[in-house]
C-alpha cells in the first residue's frame, strides 16, 4: 500500500484525552445525576421505551470501578454519510477495551446496520487499527444507510448479539441512527437480552446537539474544509475582481454549515435555509437581496463577490416547495403519460393543465436547464431529487435576467460574470482536525466506559469543548431525553430532534450583526488549510458556531 | 482587518533562500556561462531582439559584486491568472533592493500591465509587503490579461518608465507575458532607454518550464490544494462504495496538473490531452476506455471510482476541435440567422444543412445540455466558450449511455451513480506551500541581483529544486533563448515555447506504467491539506512530477 507522507506521520498522533480518562482505567468512577425526560410527548415516549426512558445523566469522574476489567465483546457500526473522525471513535473504543482487558474484542460491523441483521463482521485488531488512526473516511468497516425498522430487522439483530455473544453494540451515526440504536437497546431488553446499546454523534451537518451534546463530530473537520476553498475563492476573487462564485454547500436540512463557513470567510452573501423557512421569503426575495449587494458593490468597482447556499435552500422556500410537492404528485399519478412526453417545451406544456397556474408560472419563470432538473432524474419512489438541483445555477440564472432589467433603468451599471461551484463530498473524509481527532477518540473511549458500566440507551457524550482538552468532561446521555414524535411517513415516530439554526441563538444573532457590511464591503478573511502541527491557535481551535454558543 | 490564526502565523515564516543568496548582497558575484542561442528560428528571432537576443546565461556565486549597492527604481508587474506565491515574489524583490539600498524604490504596477501602459502604481513600503508576505492571491497589487502588443502600448510602456525613471520593470508571469517582457526589453533598449526588464515564471499550469526553468511557481501548491481534495473523494468514495467521481481539473493546454494529481491521488483514470492528440483518440475511444475500468471493477463488486480529466481535453480530440472550429465559422458566417433560432431543436436543425454531415452526426450525439453548451455562451469573438464546456458531464452522458447498452449485451452487470466537480479557482490563491514560499522569494531576490548587475531581457531562474533550498542554484536565463516562431492570428510571431507533457518524458512513462493497475484495484492515496509546519517530509516536499522530472 502506497500511504501519504500526512497519513504516515499522523499514525503517530496521540488524541488527546479529557483527564479523567487519561489515567487508569480503574480509577474511572461513573456519577449519576437526576433522572431525565424526553423534550416532549413524554408518556408515549414512557410507553414505547418501557425499559429505557428517562434514566439519569452520567458524568466519568475519578473514583473506583470494579466492572471495568471485565472481559467484553463488543460490535461497532458506522452508520450512514461519512464524517471525518469515525475511525478515530473505533480507535478509542478499542484502546479503551484494551486497556480494561485485554482479552476483550471489538467486532465492525460491515458496510452499515445491515452488518448487523446480517451478521457480517470482522474482528478488529490492533494491525488494523493502527492503519487507521487519525485518519478520515469509514473504509475500515464501510458504513451503510439500511435502517433497522421492521420487526425481522430486529429480530436479526438479536440472533446477531446472542451468536457473538455481545456485550454491547455501539452505533455511530447521527439523528436517524440514534434513533435506533434506542430503539434496539429497548428491544434487547425487552426480549430478555443483556446486550447493550450505546451511540455516538456524527454528522458533519452539525444538525444532532443540544445541552448535553455540543456538536457531532465531523462538523469541525468539514467546515474547515469548506472554508479553506471558500477563502481561497475570496483570496482569487479580490484579486482578479471580475468573478461572482455562487458557492453551494451540503447541508440538506440545517444551514450550519453554511453559518460557520459565513463566519470563517465572512462572504459577501450567506443564505440560511431556516430564516428563508421562518419568513416564507419567496424566491424573488431571495435573489432582489443578492442583486441588491451586487448593485451596491458594483456602484463601488467592486463586480466580484461570494454567495454561500445551503445546500437544502429550495426546500424551505415556500412557493418551490410547494411545486416539488405538486410535480412529485402530479407526475405520480399520471407516470406513464409523462413518461411519453420527451422534450422540456412539451413537458411545461403537459404540466400547463395539471398544476396550479401559480406554481406553472414559477416553472416557467426558472432557467430551462434547472426547469429540466425539477422534471429529470426522479428518485426510486418517483419523487424530485432535490439534492440533484443546482441551486447555486437556479440562483445565478434568476440573478442574471433581474441584473438586466435593473440595467436597462440603468440601477446597475456593473458587469456581472459568475462560476458555480458545489462543495460537499469533498469535506466528509478528510484527515481529520485535531479537534475532531480528539474528539472522536474521546467519545469512543467514553463509549466503552459507559459499557463497561453497564449502562444502555445512552449518547457517548464529551462536554466544555471550548475548553483544552483536559478539561473536557466525559459521561453519557440517555437517548430518550433528546426524542419526541413527529409525523413519518403517516403515523407518529419516536425520533431525535434535529437541531437546526436557531434564529434567537448565538452564532445566527452575531451573524445579523455583521452581514450588512459584509455584502458592502470586502471583508474576506481566508482561513487556509487545516492545520494538523504548528501553533495551537491554529491547529487546535473548535469552531467559531461552539464557541459563540459556549464560551462566557 | 480580520486576519485568520494561519494568516498571522504565515506572517513570520522566513523563506529559505539558496546559501549563495543568503548571505550580504556584496557579496553576491555574477558567473556569465556561454552565449546562447533559442529553441528554432535563430535567424528571424535573431533580426528581432537585435539588442537582447543570445546573451550568455548567468549563475550567481560567492563574490565581490560593485553594482550592487545602487539606488535603483524598480517596477513589478503581477500578470495574467493568479498562482500561489506572487506575494513572496514581490517580498523577494523588496527584501533584496532594501539590502542593497535603503532608499531604492519599488513600485507596483495595478492591475497588470495595464499599470505599465496607464502609468498607474503605487509604492510599495515594508508596512505592505509585511501584510503580504507568505500568503496567496495577487490583491496586493491586482492582476491583469492586457498585452502590450501595439506601437502605442509599447510607447506608452517607455513614457512611464522615462517618468519613474525605472531601473527595471519586473514582470510576474507565464509564458505569454514573458514574451512580452522580451519584446519590452527589446524595445527599451532600442529606443535609448536604460529601463531593464526581468521576468518571473509563474503559472500553475506549469507549462512555463524548461532545462534552465525547473518549475514555474505556483504549480506546487495548486496541485496539492487539487490533491487535497481529490484524496478526500478518493476515501469518500472508498468508504460509500457507491460513486463515481469526474472530476475536471484546471489545464487548458498542458496536462500537467492532472498528472501530478495522478502521481498524488492514484486514480482509476486520468486522461492527458497530450496523449490524446497523439494518437488522434477519438471522444467513442475515451468513453470505452473509461467503461472498461468501470465494467471491471463492476466485476469485482467495486462499483466506485475516480476519473480525472485535464480542462482542455475536448480541444484535443480530433473531432471535437474539427466540429468547434466548424461552429465557429457557420455561426460567425451568419450570426443574425442563428441568433434567431431559439431552442436546441431548431439550432440542431438550423445546423443539419451547414455543416458536415460528421460534425452534425457528434452534435447529436452529445447530451443535449452539454450541446447547448457548445451553441451558448459564446465569447465576445463569436467562438465557442470551451472553458464553459463541462466536459466531466460530457463524459458522464456518454459513458453512461455505452454502459446501458453494454448492459443490454450482460457485458455490465453494476451500478452506475456519479458525481462531477471542476476544481479550479479553488487551488489559485491558496497560502504558497512552503517549496513556493520558498522559491518564489528566491526568484525575487534573484531578480533584484539580475537588476542591480545591469541585466535585461532575463528570466530569473532558480534551480536543483529537488535539493534543499541552500543548494538550490539562483541567476538567470535569456528570454530569447526559450524563443521560436509560431503563427498567430495569421503572421508567424515569437513566443516562448509551452512546455507540454512529454509523452516520452520521466513523469509520463512512470504514470503510463502504473495506469493498468490503477484503473483495475483500488490503489488510492490520501495526501491531505498542504502543511505549512511539522516534519519536513510533509511540509517541505516538491511536486513528484519535479522529483520524476531531475532526481537521478
Amino acid at each position: 500500500m502506497n500511504i501519504s507522507a500526512l497519513q504516515k506521520v499522523r499514525y503517530n498522533y496521540s488524541p488527546k484525552l479529557p483527564e479523567c480518562l487519561s489515567g487508569s482505567v480503574e480509577d474511572i468512577a461513573v456519577q449519576t445525576g437526576a433522572l431525565t425526560e424526553a423534550i416532549s410527548d413524554r408518556e408515549e415516549l414512557r410507553g414505547i421505551f418501557k425499559n429505557t426512558y428517562g434514566k439519569p445523566l452520567v458524568t466519568f469522574v475519578k473514583g473506583k470501578n470494579d466492572k471495568i476489567k471485565r472481559e467484553l465483546k463488543v460490535g461497532v457500526i458506522l452508520s450512514g454519510g461519512q464524517a471525518p473522525g469515525g475511525h478515530n471513535v473505533i480507535a478509542g473504543l478499542f484502546d479503551g477495551l484494551k486497556k480494561g482487558n485485554d482479552a476483550s474484542t471489538l467486532y465492525g460491523f460491515l458496510g452499515g446496520p445491515s452488518g448487523l441483521t446480517d451478521n457480517k463482521t470482522m474482528v478488529l485488531t490492533k494491525e488494523i487499527i493502527d492503519e487507521y488512526r487519525n485518519t478520515g473516511g469509514f473504509d475500515i468497516i464501510g458504513s451503510g444507510r439500511t435502517k433497522i425498522e421492521t420487526p425481522q430487522q430486529f429480530a436479526d439483530s438479536l440472533e446477531t448479539a446472542k451468536k457473538l455473544n455481545l456485550d454491547a453494540v455501539v452505533v455511530i451515526g447521527g439523528d436517524d441512527s440514534n434513533t435506533n440504536a434506542a430503539l434496539l437497546a429497548e428491544y434487547f431488553l425487552a426480549n430478555g437480552s443483556s446486550t447493550q446499546v450505546i451511540g455516538c454523534p456524527k454528522t458533519i451537518d452539525g444538525d444532532l446537539k443540544n445541552e448535553h451534546i455540543e456538536t457531532s463530530f465531523g462538523f469541525d473537520t468539514a467546515c474547515k474544509t469548506y472554508s479553506e476553498l471558500i477563502g481561497n475563492l475570496c483570496r482569487d476573487t479580490n484579486s482578479a475582481k471580475k468573478y461572482w462564485h455562487f458557492i453551494k454547500l451540503m447541508g440538506r436540512a440545517a444551514s450550519h454549515i453554511a453559518l460557520e463557513c459565513a463566519f470563517q470567510t465572512q462572504p459577501n452573501i450567506c443564505l440560511i435555509s431556516e430564516e428563508v423557512e421562518a419568513n416564507s421569503t419567496s424566491l424573488d426575495k431571495i435573489v432582489d437581496q443578492i442583486c441588491k449587494s451586487i448593485v451596491h458593490r458594483a456602484s463601488c468597482g467592486d463586480n466580484f463577490g461570494i454567495v454561500l447556499i445551503p445546500e437544502g435552500l429550495v426546500e424551505f422556500i415556500p412557493e418551490i416547495k410547494k411545486l416539488i410537492e405538486e410535480l412529485n404528485d402530479t407526475i405520480a399519478a399520471e407516470e406513464q403519460s409523462f413518461a411519453a412526453v420527451s422534450n422540456y417545451i412539451d413537458q411545461l406544456y403537459w404540466l400547463s393543465s395539471r398544476i396550479p397556474e401559480s406554481s406553472y408560472r414559477i416553472m416557467q419563470t426558472l432557467p430551462p436547464e434547472i426547469g429540466q432538473q425539477f422534471l429529470m432524474d426522479r428518485d426510486p419512489h418517483g419523487n424530485v431529487q432535490v439534492s440533484r438541483i443546482e441551486t447555486e445555477k437556479l440562483l445565478v440564472g434568476m440573478v442574471e435576467k433581474k441584473l438586466s432589467s435593473l440595467k436597462e433603468k440603468k440601477i446597475y451599471t456593473g458587469k456581472f460574470s459568475y462560476q458555480t461551484h458545489f462543495f460537499g463530498y469533498e469535506g466528509r473524509c478528510a484527515f481529520p482536525s485535531n479537534f475532531d481527532a480528539d474528539y472522536c477518540y474521546s467519545l469512543g473511549y467514553s463509549a466503552f466506559v459507559l459499557i463497561a458500566s453497564g449502562l444502555t440507551g445512552y449518547l457517548s457524550s464529551v462536554k466544555n469543548l471550548t475548553s483544552v482538552a483536559s478539561e473536557w468532561i466525559a459521561g453519557g446521555v440517555p437517548l430518550t431525553m433528546m426524542m419526541n414524535l413527529e409525523q413519518r411517513h403517516g403515523s407518529k415516530k419516536p425520533v431525535i430532534k434535529k437541531a437546526l439554526v436557531e434564529l434567537n441563538g448565538a452564532p445566527f444573532k452575531t451573524f445579523a450583526k455583521k452581514r450588512d457590511t459584509w455584502s458592502q464591503k470586502t471583508c474576506f478573511v481566508f482561513p487556509g488549510a487545516i492545520q494538523y502541527f504548528g501553533p495551537l491557535e491554529v491547529c487546535d481551535m473548535p469552531t467559531i458556531t461552539l464557541r459563540l454558543e459556549h464560551e462566557k
